[in-house]
């Protein structure tokens, strides 16, 4: 709970490594997620090869981290695993969240970068990549020892909740 | 990291009440999920009404939990809050993630039913509680003492994880 609570968005990272064991420890929390009929349709990618991380600066506005970031794993769906048909974007963003926390819980620092449903940074990275037509990009994570510390954020909203039906608010 | 590994979908309940204190929590760990330009683009309606969960299982086959649930969070996304089109199914899955672990931590039981993207399901919800057409129902988190107890599984596979390029399985 504490992780889930003061989880940020890490975008600054420290010359630190992010070891084996530790990136292995975030993909075991990514495959403890839930997903449709447990049919776990993921896929990860970890790349550390900086020109890797560079070319994706190309086609991806909001990657200025990478070249900070020690580590990168994307996190894709292969439709040739799913069961239950159009939920393998829901079961890949609570994989990628799994990552996010346990990098909190563990001292690292790490952010969600978005790919699907921008086409051209699925393409790009599917192009990078050599990733074939069946596997869809979703989501990147960049993982580093956190440079920046910042406050948990409350971002506890009462208005969005509602009791019952959609009329009642709070 | 704890929760995260040990958590398991809860399908069966004490007759315990789940507190508004403890739902709290857990649509607080919710709303502390990242969202894409931190757009938050969620609403939660919280029901404990027994004859909505009854009625749910007329269009939902999977729902059968709700005959012992203490109480069931429908997480739906606002398309009136986006900024990053097409985000929200994400956004929202990292949110309702987010709840089970929350759940797990806090010693109750949960399990996320899919809605989104089956029109019947959808149109049920949307039926049932009076939820306009710029809101769309994601998932269902069922809540509850858990009635009972299942071991980590360990989900863990290597052959899903890939090196620096598609084809280099680890």
């Amino acid at each position: 709970m504490e992780a889930i609570l003061s989880r940020r968005s890490i975008r600054r990272y420290t010359e630190g490594i992010v070891s084996d064991d530790q990136l292995e420890q975030l993909l075991r929390a990514a495959m403890s997620a839930p997903s449709a009929g447990n049919e776990q349709p993921w896929r990860f990618i970890v790349i550390r090869d900086r020109a890797t991380m560079k070319k994706i600066q190309d086609f991806h506005p909001f990657a200025r981290m990478l070249d900070e970031a020690s580590a990168l794993v994307l996190v894709s769906g292969d439709l040739n695993l799913e069961k239950h048909k159009g939920f393998w974007v829901q079961d890949c963003s609570a994989a990628t969240e799994n990552m996010l926390i346990a990098a909190q819980s563990i001292g690292l620092g790490a952010v969600w970068l978005g790919l699907y449903p921008i086409k051209e940074r699925v393409e790009g990275m599917r192009r990078l990549l050599g990733i074939p037509e069946h596997i869809i990009p979703l989501s990147l994570v960049a993982i580093g020892h956190p440079a920046e510390k910042k406050p948990p954020s409350d971002r506890y909203d009462q208005s969005r909740v509602h009791r019952e039906r959609w009329q009642n608010a709070k």
